[in-house]
């Protein structure tokens, strides 16, 4: 097993290469839920992806705040498409399991997920997920986190 | 601390009363999100709720499953309920945290989630989620089970 | 997938064949920490382990109840060996990850842990986990509640 | 809610002050199971505490390495002290639920536990966990990882 991304580390900052980035893109805009929400990827870099998601009406619960399954549905494909930068080409990447809580509510003109990939083995992968509400006037605030496993597999050969 | 529901009992299959069901539909139906994704509740019993998410391109992963993200939304949805039925009329419920494994693909027509009270104290609530994947000859499979930790808050004055 | 257990069956509650009995128990036998704690196993079934632990002064918090590392500890192990019932004589089983939510204080002489299979796939398996605090009159209270992913592994060749 | 310790802080690595030491310190002196392990407290800073286990055979599991019981022990039991350190003299701290990956085997001379605030409000504290396996030549290894979820009650008038 080789540690990735354990300790941040400058390079999930940069964007990851256009192959992947590529890859990775083309597989988001196959996911109809991500479209039907709005969410969108701002981010992609080894071991690293961001999900952004504005608030609208769509993605409410009962109080007007952005549901926790809106959180968490972006929370969870961001950990899982920042395992699959650091995957082998011909593989897929399927969440085995997570756990997030809900620190806050998320109030403000969008959250923004952030998927880090903490430990990444032969079969298995740890993330890190974070959720950011985010303020119009750049103002962030940590609305949730959770860790998800997820699991390696090969590609459908139809694919 | 009394407990409620642990060993599974006949309660909860039956209705919860009708002032209790008209107050949870009518928080659901506030949820922008539940009406997005096409979800309805089909279940309200003492420690209890059902809800089913008809499967449609809106709400898929990239391979055309139902996405993870909505499988959760539903059974975070589900559990936040069963808790709302067993609390006072004055009180509303937010989620703590959840953990949620996917055991399956969530193949078929639909997805029925069942949030189901494991424990309930003056403060928190501890709830079992399980989402099952049914076809439309009625065959059911689990496709993802979890567990999920609620807090009691008073309702705002002005709601 | 070959679903085993979800809904508790009676299988579970009657022995698991003797070679099963005695590979796990041997299992058992070698990790120090069990015998350091006190802890025994008391039931073996097809898909179901229970593991208990008394109460001493060697298993306590600062306030006098059995630690939540002591109970999360067996339960871990009954999880793993619920496992490994339903697994090849070849393989053996690691924890990959568990969650549990503790309910109660685990007040009374003894606790209990009992591990279920919910599924058991090729490579990953999910259980669950329930710890029920036992008075001298019999008397039972569920103490914790989790739910635990574990991997299948090949069995070390020197062993 | 404020939130502490969000991004780790020089503070944090500072230790607190001399009466947090001791209430600390004292708490868990008398927790039978930490002295019945051999764990003790390395450091406590403000929100944030590290608890060190030696590798010894009465720890282990089947293989001789350390058991995820213990493991998760030290974890959960640095957690719930890295919560005190930000609360009032008066309080003390439950644990209501955590999940931890367990990500590689627990090799080494011994392991350490820290314990971090993530966020702290009136009633839970969310804290990370992390376990590091530490070698006689100090080099360290990310063993385990998890999240956990506090709930902050009285002191028993009678303590």
């Amino acid at each position: 097993m080789k540690e990735i991304g354990y300790v941040e580390n400058d390079t999930q900052h940069a964007p990851a290469g256009p192959e992947v980035r590529r890859r990775i893109q083309e597989s988001f805009d196959r996911q109809g839920l991500m479209a039907h929400l709005g969410a969108r990827i701002t981010h992609i870099g080894p071991g690293r992806v961001h999900i952004v998601l504005p608030s609208r009406p769509e993605v409410t619960q009962q109080h007007g705040f952005i549901h926790a399954g809106a959180t968490s549905a972006i929370a969870d494909t961001a950990g899982g498409y920042a395992a699959l930068t650091v995957f082998p080409e011909d593989c897929d990447v399927l969440t085995v399991e997570y756990k997030i809580n809900l620190l806050a509510p998320a109030i403000g003109d969008r959250i923004e997920a952030v998927g880090t990939v903490l430990k990444s083995g032969r079969t298995l992968t740890v993330c890190r997920l974070e959720v950011h509400g985010v303020r119009g006037d750049g103002e962030r605030k940590l609305v949730a986190n959770g860790q998800q496993t997820l699991i390696r597999v090969d590609k459908p050969a139809a694919e």
